[in-house]
């Protein structure tokens, strides 16, 4: 089946699916959107991604729409686009409206979302590992809520790809690692699973989530704490984790070698544990 | 003459212009914009916008376009619409892409415009002045770049409405005041008229520009430095500045008053100066 877009209800292609130059997304970085995968025709973690959606929509005050209106109009998209591995992108906008700062409070919210097949990433580059460069963050407090105003992210990304590298990880003015431009952070040392607690100033990642279940699972030491910079280099192994990325093993940060300069042991235990679950969560 | 917008060469009514979903704009807040006054059929400072929004787009490495070209569009959409007192919304996003973080260098930008009648501030507020509250500035380190990505400026406004007064202006975590949620930010101190510095933290609003020429041509001292919250309270009068806002006299901050708690003298006269610049800037 075709790439597909939904639109308040009406599914179109992508191509043919517009929106008002007055939707506050557009004007006003004022929308939140969610990323949800599927393996074998299931949606993975339906419902954690359902619970931010409306957490971040709760972030920016807009008004309560009801979960299953949502969750139906993704089921809808899913089931006319059989596309068994596909990544359904939503964002849903404060509304339309002429151009104004304030809002009115009483706005109906705008749902669009794009419905593609997941290309896979080379078997090579998860064997391999990636190479990520640090870059400082300078995003704004709350990114704990995922909202389109993403533009930092698109740049640092942008900033990695000329640079040959694979894609950059923020650090605070402080010098803490916070996480990737599209993924959370993990290194690995002495056994120990580490990543950055859930602040404002990261994303609460679902594969994050799991990642940590997972570890649990296989008997994997886990903390969630602050990671500075100075401590990735002697890292025995790191990855980015997210919904498309899953698990990538990082080789070098800012051209330095990593562990043994591949995915380690604990990191391909992990992705075979997720992509698993993720497999057989049926 | 209706209000009216532009995209990409073609005029249409506002609400019949539409925006492909996949506008990096939408998806990123990875696009810049303007916004120019017209006095009498005259656009007001014209250079120095366009200048702006170059400046802006290189900011964001967008790929170079003709200063001219932008012009020629606006005194098209500006010659069409024939609204004497208008206000030209001028939107350019990096363009339109199978969603990714990064771009294709070759990427061809999107431009929007509307343009409206501005609707004047009524006499008694300029009279009276405003009542502002102070925010915590939690937007990006890059508010020089004039983007679209304003989600937290527009959430500021909106409180500062919600608690009655007519705007917010950001202070910094050391206590640094910054500007309005689209203004610019001026106090009054022994007769001296002071205003931050042009740093990251701030857009260098045009508006701001002018009033800084006109005092030095008025004879008023002027003094570009950081003001501190706690300097706010001893001003002699403060004022909000910007395209629409023009000068806007603060009544009271966090409801204190500022000055004698009305618009002072200094204000007046500047009001006064830029208003006759505007309309004869023929």
């Amino acid at each position: 089946m075709p790439e597909l877009a939904y639109l308040n209800g009406k599914i179109r292609p992508i191509s043919e699916t517009y929106v008002p130059i007055e939707d506050r997304g557009y004007q006003f970085g004022d929308a939140v959107y969610e990323f949800i995968a599927s393996y074998n025709g299931k949606l993975f973690c339906m419902e954690e991604h359902m619970k931010r959606l409306q957490t971040s929509m709760e972030g920016l005050s807009f008004p309560k729409i009801d979960k299953s209106f949502i969750e139906k109009a993704v089921y809808e998209l899913f089931e006319k686009a059989k596309i068994a591995r596909a990544g359904i992108y939503i964002q849903i906008s404060r509304g339309v409206a002429p151009r104004d700062h304030a809002w009115d409070k009483k706005m109906k919210v705008q749902i669009i979302m794009t419905i593609k097949e997941v290309k896979e990433y080379p078997l090579k580059l998860r064997e391999d590992g990636i190479g990520i460069i640090t870059v400082q963050d300078e995003r704004w407090a709350n990114c704990n809520i995922k909202t389109v105003q993403i533009l930092f992210n698109a740049m640092a990304k942008q900033k990695a790809k000329d640079q040959g590298a694979f894609d950059a990880i923020f650090i605070s003015k402080d010098g803490i690692v916070r996480e990737g431009t599209s993924s959370n952070f993990f290194m690995i040392k002495d056994g120990c699973l580490i990543t950055h607690p859930l602040t404002k100033n990261i994303l609460p990642g679902i594969t994050r989530m799991v990642i940590m279940d997972l570890a649990r699972d296989l008997g994997i030491k886990t903390e969630e704490k602050f990671i500075l910079k100075t401590d990735l280099f002697s890292a025995n192994e790191a990855f980015l984790s997210g919904t498309i990325t899953e698990i990538l093993g990082v080789r070098t940060i800012d051209g330095i070698k990593i562990g043994k300069g591949k995915p380690g042991e604990i990191t391909q235990k992990l992705y075979k544990a997720l992509r698993k679950k993720a497999e057989q969560d049926i």
